[in-house]
């Protein structure tokens, strides 16, 4: 049976700001990737995060980004190597301190938004990430867009890693994600978003933006949990997925 | 033989700021307290303080703090014992995702500045910290300022711990370090801070600025790494308790 | 005629964060305080919140606060008079750069949380606030709490000043607000709110929490913007107003 | 006769950090680029800087940068125009605050690191920074690298403009400065980087990194303040100018 999972951002808020709906969509979802305190989160709802996540039963992850709260860690930053590793050890560290103290671990590791951007162009930069992940626990996964370098770096160190697809954004020819900035970037009709899913998930295809059809690795899907057409769109692709006969499975 | 431990703040440089003389304090001292990122240090500095401490051989503790880089840390704020449950937590973890990279742990916390001040006055700070600590990790040693709340709480929370004492600091009739905004806060000449230290190790008592003697607890002594005239002052003391028969050994 | 102002806190947003409904409670409200960057409000959210309060013609002011993101400016900090001093003329500065350009002012300056009710008790940081806010500019009208030290400072200093009340909020017998941290802080029930407005306005009288009648000053109503019910208690004041022959207007 | 400025970035602290030796290179200059808050400085160090470029009769310049503290302003960020004609009005304006309170104001301004190499290059991030810099005061001057952009754009929109050369650096053949990263960016013998000077302010030339010749105008000389080299190399080039009969002169 086809078997893929399905992931969400949470734990966005941040002080007094409120973002997303982390109740709601935590029963949907079958891995969380929890923002660390740099791009998005802080200490407590990290905190109060990872306890919703065990409560439910939910796969957690990190999800370490820039340190660019003002623009949520979607700005690409000119780092080094030796930046980006350190910036991801710190952010492992401090989810895995609230872990510890639910007896749960970090289990698998999706860079945020600039970071995740980079890394999927970048071999200097994905090495320094998986590397750092790698050093923190060699039994972590590692979630990156389908065909990256984030995968290619993740086959040079020998870390498990699992191919991530976006239902609701458009692709390039090449695979890479077509820019927030570009026209048609994200695909705002359910139905096509869905088949979308459906397609990358069973055949490993999906059709880019030029209408050329790319093989893609769907091992994860993911899916946000903000605003009550997002809720919506993820009960349209869990439905859909049942009809199609594909299970919904935690990453590991 | 008596013994006792140096114990000394690092890891307090940030970014293209400097702090601390690191490199030459670190042969003189059996522990270090490395900055967390909050009130000081940042990823890189963590990075290259635990390698430091792992090279040298001295006992890694987490020194965590306000998230106030502003005031460094010494500014108290109005915080629930809840919030600080939390930046505890946080910071515990962020310490112990560089020390994984070496193989090595946290082996003892010692809270920074208005942190560690609340919580020698407050119950309620201190048990939120003194919680947090033996949640994350119920083999941590503790390291408070001597008769103080925050010695009370790990006796309350049956965490170990280490009671501290200051040689540059004057003391109150109850045991707390006078003000830094009070006049005579700090011990200037040298001969008196290091008598004070040994008197404080030996006969475990201390002259108070009103000149009552009262008793402390002297597992471990704070010295400072900032400045010519600092290194200078701990190796006085060193050479001090060598002719005094003084052990000097790391707390665990 | 009796008259008020209405002013609310607006451009409390940051970055990715929405807070509040600026767009709609703009239309209703005579004074707008806006955050400066350091409790809320970031750059880009200033300059829009000023373009929005020129275009709607509503006054500006300042509303400076701690430089606490985390904590919303909500957290009494242990800070020194001269460093308030410098933190108002910073945020001031910065507001005014964005006056600037669309060839406006600040009109008025009322402190933010924290930052505000320590001013409200302690005469040496109610002083260095208002001693930044006049030598910033002396033609600036102050803000601040009916009877407080805010408004003893004005006096002393010759700083023309507003005083405000709250419809939303319980009052201590001393003219102090209820803190948010005790039952009652907050006057759920819409009528009994818009009665103690019509009654501080008109009378000058508010009954506090204890059940005794004290007099108050309403030179202008602080009002909120978030939510729903927030601008329908909004409105529900202004149409009472209308009744009882208030009229609204501007501060200055 | 002809005349240079000498310009210094300054007030480049940090709350407990400690940077350059402001109090020594402010007899030597005629120009202080002050730090506004983003990539270093803050409130206190701001009011400070402020207070003695009035006492030694330095001209104030405004000197903003990226709000990346941790990275000093110095890596590039991928920001949109808007981003930097809001981040610039930001700290005009919190500069311009503690200006106001000693009857002064901001006479130039000079950006900072990542954000001055963007301009340099970049037309659009160029024309954001000149219009945020003639919309908040179109009276003020402009320092920029000769040739560059920045010097484009204020043609286009009518800033005066001041070209700056730097004595320590490298230049490409187009005019650029040689980056940080490469080999040879820095000219650390004395001789040479004093001789580069005068022939840049002389003869408005500069021999390149790869030996070729280009022409550049030296309006202004940027000088270094941190550590005793730079005072010393500071006079090296004042006695020299002396000598050589060219006139140090504040930009206006």
């Amino acid at each position: 049976m086809v078997q893929v999972d399905l992931n969400c951002d949470l734990g966005e808020s941040f002080g007094n700001y409120k973002l997303g709906n982390d109740e709601r969509i935590l029963p949907l979802i079958t891995s969380a990737n929890i923002a660390c305190g740099f791009h998005a989160g802080d200490q407590h709802v990290m905190h109060k995060t990872v306890k919703m996540a065990v409560e439910k039963g939910v796969q957690i992850g990190a999800h370490p980004g820039f340190q660019d709260l003002n623009g949520f860690g979607r700005r690409n930053m000119d780092v080094t190597p030796e930046e980006v590793y350190d910036l991801v050890i710190y952010q492992l560290g401090a989810l895995s301190g609230f872990c510890h103290i639910y007896d749960t671990k970090i289990y698998h590791v999706k860079p945020h938004g600039a970071l995740y951007q980079m890394g999927a162009k970048d071999p200097a930069i994905a090495d320094a990430i998986v590397k750092a992940v790698k050093d923190f626990d060699d039994q972590l996964l590692f979630v990156g867009l389908s065909k990256s370098e984030l995968i290619e770096s993740c086959k040079r160190h020998g870390l498990t890693y699992k191919s991530e697809v976006f239902a609701d954004r458009a692709y390039e020819d090449n695979g890479q994600l077509v820019s927030r900035k570009k026209e048609g970037a994200l695909i705002k009709d359910t139905e096509s978003a869905v088949n979308q899913v459906v397609k990358m998930v069973k055949d490993s295809k999906v059709k880019t933006i030029n209408g050329n059809e790319i093989s893609i690795d769907a091992d994860t899907i993911c899916v946000h949990g903000d605003g009550e057409h997002a809720l919506d769109f993820v009960k349209e692709i869990i439905s859909k997925f049942e009809s199609e006969g594909i299970e919904i499975k935690a990453l590991n």
